[in-house]
């Protein structure tokens, strides 16, 4: 079958979309896609197409590509929109440019509409290898997807079932040129020594290696959607209620975790953290173990890339952002009904008639103690122990103080306030960082 | 960290076996293993050490090996022992040899021995990446497991962290001399060219590339139990009692499988029929979903390479064996209480006191009746469709006749014997395969 036949069949459910959009580097894979699809245009009655080329400016020759990409589209009649993106310096450019290639493709769909990459069954195969290479697990090796939402529309690799071989036939039967595609700035070396080193030698013995590399993605990426589902199966098992459900924290019941073995275990926390953090690779897991392990430790802690998970009274925590940071004490005193900021740890506000005299907010620095009507002057350590408070909530749940009286701890109950309930302690506590940033 | 420390760290959980016996193919890795552990026996206490080489006979040049062992044993002072074994002629030499080696190495181990596979790390890496070139799934990309039972002992593979390089290094150091490996007679060219040509031009680049598909492998091994796991759960529910218990047949409620997504049915049904035939490709789930979504049809069925899946009435049968054989008839009649052999299509056999007439054993053909007390002669084929018995038990179920008259069918609760109960027609139906012949 003939390139723009399969092409116009993987379109064929997308054919009522408002548009078309092709992503143009101006590299022969998405040339040939322009020019496939421009072709047909002429023929049958398709979306309106336009092209999108995303500018990083990484590379002085990259200045020539819009205006190449211009002529292109110039001569085929068909509308390019050029976007200039900055890449922000860090650790790697290739992640950054790509981050920023997605961003600026997401603010251009309109609803409905569809971007097309060029992407095809060599780079599949490719990229299976390059992170096989790095000893990737499943989720790593998992194929790149055909569809996918992309913000308020949606990412097509139409061309994933074509070889690399047939895009450049079809190049050179139309003529056509291209430049060398500027994406792929890190791994281009590594990429490039994959295609023209590795490949080769591999074709050589088998000729169907792309196909079975390409097949094996496939075979991973179903794997890896039945490992998050028995994932969020067993993180359901997991979700018991917390008295600390105020704290909305993402949080978990150890022991219905660790009933479970331990690659279940490694699978179930891999999905829960994945939102959060960049995911800590074999060696780190025994971090984990130690953690759930922990005997005679205060605060058994298992420190990743973004964050910390915490185990305390049976559950575990996820803490990222402002609780990873020790809170400094608020400048004023709390005044009734307002929200007094906590700098790096949430709000405090006193409900009700304020009490008489100097308030003011501070934390427990330890050797506290509280009198309760009733029993006496207590240890504020035995309290917060008797009310199961987490070791990392300890140092930070706001205290109200009149002179050297302790006279509340916001959220505890029966600690929060008096007993008649004249007024009430409320901590709004910090939030974790939004995840995904990373 | 010198081999030899590795090595005994590795096989430290052994040090009580009764022996540890070295599957010794004369070639550079099992040579390096024997000498290791021959050196060791001079200094530490071992357990009972010997050598035991398979002879496959399968090509000239193999005569001389177990020769070879036997001067490298005699000269370490390690007993051996030489076992010759037969392989069959078939589409795969190599397998059909590893299979005659591992029946063996089966029956050369006593009660709770070890045996020693030499098998490293670039073993490891070349088979994942032998394997991924063939477009295999999870299951296939698993790693070698460094443990694992064999008979009545236990198989262990000590050298999986160790490197190619540091054998060889090794064995120059102490001048082995070695024959070449005459495993993998089928796949010696593929690895081979996998060895010289393709790790080393990924080597050149990624230096770590052996340890990093090794531990992909690893990675991968893990996702393969999680997967083996959610199977299990799948198919726990999918047990579903059944009125056809006796027919003692592997079988699966249809309605279960099905509410569950299309991977999780495949990743159920793979592990459900891998103990009874190879696993079908990519192309041939397709036959599951005819015969699943199957409407209108007969008796949907799907075809595997050593057996069929059979739907009726809501469920999923495995046949294979005389399962599948259309049987002939029985040479002679019936007798009272002893079983009569049914030719493909297991026993049959009349429990009580013999009716009157000439009896005979026939199987139904269309059109049959039955007279029924009270109810006058029914049609057979409405009969056993108010039983809902299976299509493939229709043209095999046991009937017994007296000249024209049908008196019983077996095992068919109301129809397999009169209404007094003093005979009955008792089938015992052929059974399957036993599976992993193949």
């Amino acid at each position: 079958m003939s390139l723009s036949i399969r092409l116009l069949a993987a379109l064929a459910p997308w054919r009522n979309a408002p548009a078309w959009r092709i992503a143009l580097s101006g590299g022969l894979d998405s040339t040939v896609l322009l020019h496939l699809l421009a072709s047909q245009v002429q023929r049958e009655s398709l979306p309106a197409l336009s092209a999108l080329h995303i500018s990083h400016g990484l590379q002085p020759v990259a200045e020539q590509w819009p205006a190449h990409c211009r002529q292109l589209c110039d001569a085929l009649g068909v509308p390019l929109q050029v976007e200039q993106v900055r890449v922000p310096a860090g650790a790697s450019i290739e992640r950054a440019a790509r981050e920023a290639r997605y961003v600026a493709f997401e603010a251009a769909l309109a609803p409905g509409e569809v971007l097309l990459l060029a992407q095809h069954r060599d780079d599949q195969a490719e990229t299976l290898l390059f992170r096989l290479l790095r000893g990737a697990g499943v989720q790593g090796l998992t194929a790149m997807p055909v569809s996918r939402p992309l913000g308020k529309g949606r990412l097509l690799r139409p061309l994933l079932q074509c070889s690399r071989a047939e895009l450049l036939a079809y190049a050179h039967q139309h003529q056509l040129t291209w430049v060398e595609d500027p994406s792929n700035v890190d791994s281009h070396f590594s990429r490039n020594y994959l295609r023209h080193q590795v490949m080769p030698t591999l074709l050589a013995r088998w000729p169907q290696a792309t196909q079975s590399i390409a097949r094996a993605a496939q075979h991973l990426t179903e794997a890896a959607q039945l490992l998050d589902e028995l994932a969020q199966q067993d993180l359901m098992a997991a979700q018991a209620p917390s008295a600390l459900a105020w704290l909305e924290l993402p949080s978990l019941s150890l022991p219905a975790l660790a009933a479970l073995g331990d690659a279940r275990q490694r699978n179930a926390l891999r999905y829960w953290l994945r939102a959060w953090t960049p995911m800590p690779d074999s060696d780190h897991w025994a971090g984990w173990e130690s953690m759930r392990d922990a005997k005679n430790v205060a605060a058994p802690m298992w420190r990743l890339a973004a964050g910390e998970v915490h185990r305390a009274d049976g559950r575990l925590w996820w803490l990222s952002g402002d609780w990873l940071k020790k809170p400094a004490l608020p400048l004023g005193p709390p005044s009734a009904n307002e929200w007094l900021q906590l700098p790096d740890n949430g709000a405090v506000r006193l409900n009700g008639e304020l009490p008489d005299g100097a308030l003011r907010i501070s934390y427990r620095c330890g050797g506290e103690s509280m009198n309760l009507p009733g029993r006496g002057h207590r240890d504020l350590k035995r309290l917060l122990n008797e009310h199961h408070l987490p070791v990392f909530l300890r140092g930070r749940v706001p205290l109200l103080w009149r002179d050297g009286e302790l006279l509340a701890v916001a959220n505890v109950p029966g600690l929060d306030g008096p007993a008649d309930r004249g007024w009430q302690l409320s901590w709004r506590p910090p939030t974790n960082d939004q995840g995904l940033s990373w």
